[in-house]
């Protein structure tokens, strides 16, 4: 009940796309008065009919917290508004980029208003889907999500409190962070990888069919959100230029030794006895830059915040008809075994699927024979 | 049956790990003799003991076809070999690269024994996992997966049509390629991908650990083929440098394009009425750069082959719990809808996690109304 504590009353939720209708599903719920305002009558009719709120008349009484849910390149000039709008309200956004809000919304307000910056708190819910609009909008968008908060110098604790609050009030797991530190770490674990992903897919445009026919899972992947909003990204992109490009820029410097390094195999090929002497070295470059990959990757944290290499997993063969996942986790709920994470693999043409199931370690081997015992196809791990 | 017509009676596997203990597992169901050998005594006890066939001895009956699942920097040599010690019987290799390993052979056979190169075509099913050696095969690794063969210039088509049957056995869907082409394509489908991940993966080794907390799902999908062996990419990045180093080149430059955007960006921002005319242009370049993403992506085969596109979604919270995931796939079953795809998501911290399920497009409703009825929260398709 202590993330409840200040909890806010009244939200103005400003801008009703899948974030802002969401979030109005979520606080709806938890009891709060949320008020829904838009530039588009019909986003905000939508939005309301979909039950994220009541639409703000003249004499609504002032918010506790105005969250603005517009897109990046008019957040700042959004809460500029509404800190003038609402004298006593705090002001947050969760536009995906925090220094150059700050920023813009510090230039706008200039040093006669600077007051007003006490009131105002930054954050970013790390929730999306590759759709938008208050139409995908989910009252469990949030639930379990991290949901930053990046108080700039002037907040006041108070207000960076208050939105703290409405992120747990809402399902999500508040983090405090500053906006310089926020913005360094998503052009690492978001802005750069989607640069990267777009890339690698947009190779794909001019591939004759037969060789993207032989495309497997590794790049479903790794290109899974190739599929996102063009728009929203150059906005991101845009507003976080400061902080993705020096991410980019050792990326580039990253490819740029593993292009070398084929290039120098290349030319031993071409002429093998003069360059025998560099023999190790591009071999050694390239094997470097999986390895650190290896590093890289295993620090990414799985379900629950865990490490991936945290569970143990069991692989079995399942059917491709009505009811066969089902029977198979049935089975393992009926021995008490809980499913940590899932991985599903399709072959191409066939009735046949691979599911690699994992568990705790401790319950691997119980798994196994559970399902055997059952009559699954179960494969050992690795 | 017609792909067994001229299927082979005794097959020699030359190499157990994954892929030779796999291919001896899935022909020694199919009646195949598979005779196992390996330069490691261990591994080829080890994978006898599996079930994947029987070691050879000195008065073997000589195999219908040889199958060397050696690395692929030592592939040829054992090609080339084995054509000299069995001077009846075709010969191919699974390497994942197919020119460099048909130009090996072709010169280590050299114009005097050039006749041998009928009987030797290349192949490469395209199966694999992130576990490697004999201890991670299975009989189905190949059950709905495309094995490309790659006959060269001199091969005849019987021998084709040797490894193809053998292929088609073993479960997998054959394909007939140029080496040339093969090459091509997996350069864009799956070594550049691989960098693309490692180097992605490779960035975070150094970030602080609350940044790394904000990874997502996207990153997890991003990186997660960065968990790859670096011994084997090194072999295969060589193998294939000149085809993969065309499509690092091209990624360079495209990465290029959008670091040069996020400069002018910066500069604008720096001294933005200088340089207020050039406004446009950057933001396009970041558009375009994700839009051409969007398209490619596209182009990907799903489940069957069929496209991403071809299928439904329908979001379901799923409480984090033994036999949640049961109770709800056999929810779905019992209303005999398949499960197309599924897509798990994850919260940090919480005890729930939402399913996106795939299904048919025209299942799509009766799905939502199935499970809002036994009571599951289920969200519309965005």
């Amino acid at each position: 009940m202590s993330e409840q504590r200040g909890a806010p009353g009244v939200v103005r939720v400003i801008g009703t796309g899948l974030i802002g209708a969401s979030l109005g599903l979520a606080l709806g719920r938890r009891g709060v008065d949320v008020v829904l305002e838009d530039p588009s009558p019909t986003a905000v009719a939508l939005a309301r009919d979909l039950g994220a709120g009541r639409v703000g008349v003249d004499d609504d009484p002032p918010p506790d917290l105005v969250v603005v849910a517009a897109p990046p390149d008019v957040a700042a000039t959004v809460v500029v508004g509404a800190l003038t709008r609402w004298p006593d309200a705090v002001v947050t956004d969760v536009a995906s980029v925090k220094t150059s809000v700050l920023a813009a919304v510090r230039s706008a307000v200039g040093p006669r208003r600077s007051g007003q910056l006490v009131r105002y708190v930054g954050s970013h819910p790390m929730a999306g889907r590759e759709r938008s609009g208050a139409v995908a909008a989910q009252a469990d968008l949030f639930e379990g999500r991290s949901w930053v908060v990046c108080p700039g110098p002037q907040a006041v604790p108070e207000a960076t409190e208050l939105v703290r609050a409405t992120a747990a009030l809402a399902g999500a797991a508040p983090v405090t962070m500053s906006p310089e530190e926020h913005d360094r770490a998503v052009a690492v674990v978001s802005h750069a990888p989607q640069v990267a992903a777009s890339l690698v897919a947009g190779r794909l445009r001019d591939l004759p069919d037969p060789a993207v026919s032989l495309s497997g899972q590794g790049l479903r992947d790794v290109t899974r959100i190739a599929a996102s909003d063009p728009l929203l990204w150059t906005q991101i992109l845009t507003g976080n230029a400061d902080a993705v490009l020096p991410v980019l820029d050792a990326l580039a410097a990253d490819l740029e030794e593993v292009r070398s390094a084929l290039r120098t195999l290349l030319a031993e090929t071409a002429a093998p006895r003069q360059e025998a002497s560099r023999d190790g070295a591009p071999r050694g470059v390239l094997a470097r830059a999986v390895a650190r990959g290896n590093a890289g990757h295993a620090r990414i944290p799985g379900k629950h915040g865990a490490a991936p290499t945290a569970y143990g997993s069991v692989v079995v063969l399942v059917p491709d008809e009505p009811g066969a996942l089902g029977r198979l986790f049935q089975d393992m709920g009926v021995a008490g075994i809980n499913l940590e994470d899932l991985h599903l693999e399709h072959g191409i043409g066939q009735p046949v699927g691979l599911a690699e199931l994992a568990v705790l370690p401790s319950a691997v081997e119980r798994l196994q024979q559970v399902l055997t015992d059952k009559g699954w196809r179960v494969h050992p791990p690795g």
